[in-house]
């Protein structure tokens, strides 16, 4: 017998994904949001907070991958990285890959979202009680004020730029990513979908560009978010991600993953023309 | 006010998509299929045939341009071409972009998909009624059968391979369209999502190689279909889509559209880890 109950989420244009759930693993409202950890019919379990859905057993790979391993393909020598935000593990799973990484700070604003994770996500986030990992149960726009001249690589893996994480696109949070960076590193963040987030993307951009000049976008599917489709957002003063792309070190990595591989780290930053136009627009189109 | 109507179409996985309809524009059954015409709030017009989403006038092009333009700059010179199924006009309007083309076959088996688009999707449907372009209203299987050395290209923009579209990818159906071929031309159909149909694509490879040995895997986002991605194959006995690539042509088209153009043209073949593997398992793997 298949269920009733199903979770719909809507977003932009009154379009919108509906997902059959078995049975609820857990409902709760922590001190910052909603958290639901349900398991589908059909996607493995999936994890909710507010109402959006932040992954899904069956496609997580896909967010995971691209988010850590491009930046990870694209610095010559990371070893000291932080993550801001992925409580729930996948990030860090992914940067544990390489025996280059010698720490990770992970700083997640919930510390709910991490307990729900560990229980109810073994998999995913298995990394987080690895020695190399130290988690931070903090506001990471105020941690990173702390931090100068520490990380070769920052991750900004958070939810949607409204609430708890609008901070994370300001421009002077970009400034402390740089303070925080050692040397010339990279930070690279998720950045939304190019389908209905357009205007978030050129926030983005826009708030990024007088700190660090060329941010590079780069797409790739994503079933249960938006539209399917995700941008993400790399940035440095030095590094150049086609440029300075270190293929030995992701030819090994790739052979561990399901989507990620030389090629894809290529075609990833190629850009269909109306993600370019919407690039080139003024922020306010 | 927003309607309370909305359109859920559920496919594998117990996934599925919801789209809010303003007002139903038509609602028929056709001698083949349930046929809807749905003004929907976000995403434009949208055409369903027996429940799945054909196409929405937001999404159409990123479809319609990627089934149409590979495999035009991938032929040195394709003058006559075939279009089977695609009678809302999509496919059409994309090959007409190119003064190359002098005459384009489209076999539509169902003729009120294409009056129904002519009445309520006139932006798309409008190059059906272009001198350079013959309707035929029957059953493409059938009329391949009667065709040898005609075209340089066959473009195959079917539904899903169930019912009266299931013939399409049966291997006496790719045999035909060999014959069809004017000397050595390509052959480019869509292939169902890489995600949600592993099984359908397997199918349509297996069929297609002892008829036309190296199959070319192409991706693209789709918003509007089962998981948001979409794979196309174009196959050739002589051209290959990569070393084949005619540049200029891809150039110049690429200035009227929304998605195609030169760098996407060559990142569109690179294929995921998961996809590489999902093509080397056995058939019923």
């Amino acid at each position: 017998m298949t269920s009733h109950l199903w979770f719909h989420e809507v977003g932009q244009h009154h379009f919108g994904i509906q997902i059959r759930v078995r049975r609820t693993l857990c409902h709760v409202q922590s001190p910052y949001q909603e958290i639901m950890l349900l398991e589908t019919e059909g996607m493995g379990r999936m994890m909710i907070l507010d109402g959006c859905v932040m992954l899904t057993e069956r496609d997580e790979f896909l967010y995971h991958e691209m988010l850590a391993h491009p930046a990870m393909c694209s610095h010559p020598n990371p070893k000291r990285v932080l993550v801001i935000g992925g409580g729930d593990g996948g990030t860090v799973r992914e940067l544990l890959r390489y025996p280059e990484i010698e720490s990770i700070d992970l700083v997640e604003l919930d510390e709910q979202v991490v307990r729900v994770s560990q229980e109810f996500l073994p998999e995913i986030s298995a990394g987080l009680t690895d020695p190399r990992v130290t988690m931070h149960f903090r506001d990471g726009v105020v941690f990173l004020e702390e931090r100068t001249n520490t990380y070769d690589i920052i991750f900004i893996d958070s939810t949607d730029p409204v609430g708890p994480a609008a901070g994370l696109i300001a421009q002077e949070f970009f400034a402390n990513c740089k303070r925080a960076l050692r040397g010339q590193g990279i930070v690279v963040m998720q950045s939304e979908s190019p389908f209905v987030h357009a205007k978030e993307i050129k926030q983005i951009h826009h708030n990024l560009r007088p700190v660090f000049p060329n941010p590079q976008l780069y797409l790739s599917p994503m079933l249960s978010y938006p539209s399917g489709w995700w941008s993400f957002t790399m940035v440095s003063e030095k590094f150049d991600a086609r440029r300075d792309f270190v293929e030995e070190r992701c030819h090994r990595v790739s052979k561990q993953l399901e989507y990620y591989n030389p090629a894809i780290h290529q075609s990833a930053f190629t850009l269909p023309n109306f993600v370019q136009r919407m690039l080139n627009e003024p922020q306010d189109a």
